[in-house]
């Protein structure tokens, strides 16, 4: 641990579900120091006020919430998180980014490059199109490098790091097809956010699974974005979201066609080896992906909490494919804790810092 | 079952969780026909468009919801449910008792003899004081009689029910005190209504529980009314609900003392004989009341659809008390299912019709 | 309703979560009576004291669960039902055939034409092969005349109903190529039964979702039987079960390819006319399927406690698949309702009876 | 921290819900080493492979379950936890105590100062007498002291945590009647174990609440022992817990008679002053008792994963009642945050090292 003063850091939305896992991270984070939190509807409370979870713990029972105002958060923290709705965050990342802060953007506002492509998505023209084209979208694994050196970092969807973090390296070292990916994702109640909805009741949910937003639902956007970088080519996949009753937790499962056959036991064996030294390239050292051991299959449980993403896959003779499975929480790796670890790298530190 | 055409009834309400029990009831009722259903959010969509469990049954597929307008639904029904907010009820049950139609109404606004403790406990002026010596506490098992002559039926709340049962046949014997009675229930997140309210969301409800309300919810002014007819002088109980994470259900455990000490194993024995005898009495030849066997303690999973009420006691010489626990589904028998009891007392049916 | 007196049956291995709706739904069966119930762990006690929801109903109180003894269960009933484990079934379905009764068999022991393939995903020879020709595949919507003249029906498995249903009549319509299907499966927890297993301990399972059994199911061998019956030739497809904290539901996502390409809207809008005439004259007089309203998908929650299969399916331009979602009950339409169903045509009762 | 080496410590039955709970704390604490765990299960696979969640974190991914051997675990380890079923854990507590090991038993078979109460509850003679009256009850909050000094630590039970934090005080003060305590527990599934058992499969225990154990559930002993050691003379109380559908949490709601009368608005004043210094008085200064703002109830959900208690109380003036509220984490504050608590002051660590 470094023995300088720790950054200065704020939450704009923190009362939301990401907003109360960054508190929680950066509430314990070693370098970062939580300097402002905002929430129009709860000012003048403190953050143990409204999540009686975080009583006793560091600022949590002094530390108020206020109105999000950019010019005072410009000057109270060096770096800024925006934890709030697609289309409402650009407008603070313009002011905050012009007044010298630094922004790690939770929303979906700055993850595409294309205005063109915001706007078939998201209905209308993009809030801030000077500014897509220096925003880095926060994955490290795949932009460590550009993450570093970025004023302005849009942190990845929940769906899309189930999916990216699989199969990218896969289309990148030519070893799958890029056509006919399909993306099967199951994902926990949390994830509709903390907004009054009938559809997200616990009556609602409880005992039940649905299927929603398919066939073109708003975050294949960016997903087909990475995947076409990864690629090289432009990419497009079928993506069926479902909700299934858990607070916490996207599982992912994905059909992949492998460019080489293997109709033989041998050939088999020969690309099960091409896939496994291709994964452990890309994510052995990493320290948030993990590839399980023969035999095991992704359950959210065992990630639930943790910034980590599990990983597992099979090869199907009898059909000629690669199956993929993935798990994620969806507030931490698919959300806050992917976040933090853009800080972590934005500010030097050691990159699992408060993600322990 | 009789070859008369069956009664018309309407439900003002009907797109909440007591009102879609309801339509499930009747729409499979033998001898009720589903003449109208209101609710303003919904005007002109189908039954099976809201509630597609519904679709394929009886009138599901075609009866659309209406404005509750009380001339239209005077003209279309003889009997009318109300499944409405409290407070909202009374007006309804007005115009349609002027109108010649009877009133079976599920909210608390006519459940209460005295209007002064109406305001106490829900905080305003009776909306219908004239009406509330008329009206009749819909528990079949406590007033049978009166409900078959009655225009006006104020249908019980969820938890004075798995309260009442209970106790109600011991205090009138004089087997217990009327003093220092406590009820501690826990219910399922259906109680607090189809609502869009951030605590019952799924997330803020799932891996949770918590009490609420304590010490004074507004449903002990109907328990200790009841209680004190019972018991032939007043009763004042300790009443502290608790929220739990399952769709329905409410789980109630009673601390009560018995008037007889019970230090030996033969006074014990006497005194088990004697509440056993008392209880068979009230309840043997009752359909919706279950007295457990030796052994058995209620699981609300058992009377889960049910308009079963399942009823276990134990004595304990240690603290010379007598712990009653109840099970009920907070939406059938705590609800929609009792009303459709009084429903059957009202019209001549046999009083399990549509109940099983 | 016939006046005949009703048709005696008797259900082998009622204890466990199949047999228990199987229970449920005979004891309110207008036509046919609960004769015997076997259950080696319970001989001696009532269905009541094992089941306490089904206390005070038909039979409940007074049958015993006897042992499983061929002879005497021929004597008492006329059908009787299987719900025993895999390669437990077949011993007790000669016997009973051989003194005349019939079978309707909820294991998967009768469900393969071919013995081989039962060896080959069953890991054994078939204990029975001799009867396998004469079994009948019990789901009505695709074999509906043979089930009524059967002596040994087997009854199809959870998964492939839910799988069977979309797809079958699109294959035997060519509207669909028979390569490259995918069905993504999600299932409650009781579709593992009422075994003591860690795995399925409530704290393993809640707030969890995980894949299992990929790429080779069991169920994979009677669903592509079924298909490449409708298709006329030989199916291979993938199958990917996952378990999800529910007790009840399964939920199916199929992703299919068109024969027809639909670049253009308009090859879009002809192509979903065909679809929806084909799905329609398939199913629109089929009491247990229900397709969707334009802009509905599936929810377990919807189904759930009933025998119906809902279906709702999207085209994707982008893409060119057919995406079919269904939803059924695991312990109904995927096992003891569709047994009834079975049973009422055997019996030549209206197909409904007992499944509303 | 101190920059010594770490203390090495031991798990026995580390594969229960306990054991991977005392593991997950341990693994991160920074004072210790977990140096072995035990499980006759599962000898030779590594803490990785039996909890997947684990993968990556310090040893988990080489340490491997050994077989329960006292006198390998003594070379290994300089404290020895027993997570055990009660009855088992006393043979081992022998064994390590004579190597000179100390010993911090999660069981109950230390927890009860008298054998005679041992065997009246558990139902057969103690089988290490001679210990018990070294054995020192391991709820820092009350016996700080002695578990600085001693060699063998009996942690709590998870219901008498969440009983006794409440109400020792209270009597200790002579504020509360040491008659006609009541208390009601809700417990989530976690806490009957990761036993294979059918009353706690997903299928059952989902949707469901029921009571059990009543009226004397074991944990009552050691609930009195300490009721009485605080009130100064003996105290029997009633205690009723629950089973409820979450994996972790306990919700305990106590019923209590402050020993003045209250029966004004003046009186309930200076009471609730009384109340309010002496639970200050016992808990401001202690890192895991919460007790919450005015206005705020307890919710499972915000001390799931925490150590910490959360308490809240009501004055009744109807009934003359004090209403207590609590909520812990069965499994840490509970079960193994306690005893890693107790860890701490054994060590003299910073009684929050591994807690936080």
């Amino acid at each position: 641990m470094s023995d300088a003063s720790p950054v200065k850091v704020a939450i704009i939305g923190a009362s939301g579900y990401s907003g109360e896992e960054l508190v929680h991270r950066l509430l314990h984070h070693p370098q970062a120091e939580l300097a402002a939190v905002t929430s129009r509807q709860y000012v003048g409370q403190t953050l143990s006020q409204i999540f009686p979870r975080f009583a006793g713990q560091g600022v949590a029972d002094t530390l108020q919430f206020t109105e999000p105002n950019s010019v005072a958060l410009a000057a109270a923290a060096e770096i800024v998180f925006l934890a709030l709705p697609h289309g409402v965050a650009a407008e603070y990342a313009q002011a905050l980014l012009a007044a010298g802060t630094k922004v790690i953007d939770l929303s979906a506002d700055f993850r595409l490059n294309d205005p063109a492509m915001y706007e078939e998505f998201y209905g209308k023209p993009h809030p801030a199109p000077e500014l897509l084209s220096e925003a880095v979208y926060g994955m490290p694994e795949l932009h460590r490098d550009n993450i570093r050196s970025a004023r302005l970092i849009a942190s990845p969807g929940c769906y899309p790091t189930s999916i990216l973090l699989p199969t990218a390296p896969l289309l990148k070292a030519g070893l799958i097809k890029s056509t006919g990916i399909i993306a099967n994702s199951l994902s926990g109640v949390s994830g509709a956010g903390r907004k009054p909805d009938v559809p997200f009741l616990y009556a609602e949910c409880n005992e039940s699974v649905r299927p929603y937003g398919i066939p073109k639902h708003r975050h294949l956007s960016e997903i087909e974005q990475e995947l076409s970088l990864a690629a090289g080519e432009q990419v497009t996949i079928q993506f069926s979201p479902h909700l299934i009753p858990v607070t916490r937790g996207i599982l992912t499962t994905q059909y992949l066609a492998p460019t080489e056959n293997f109709k033989t036991a041998v050939e088999e064996q020969v690309l099960a080896q091409r896939l496994t030294t291709c994964l452990a390239e890309a994510y052995d050292q990493e320290p948030f992906v993990r590839l399980l051991a023969d035999g095991v299959l992704p359950d959210t449980k065992h990630v639930t909490q943790t910034n980590c993403l599990d990983l597992a896959w099979r090869l199907d003779r009898r059909t000629g494919r690669l199956i993929m499975t993935s798990a994620i929480d969806n507030l931490v790796k698919g959300a806050s804790g992917q976040a933090v670890q853009a800080l972590n790298l934005l500010c030097g530190f050691d990159e699992t810092a408060g993600l322990q």
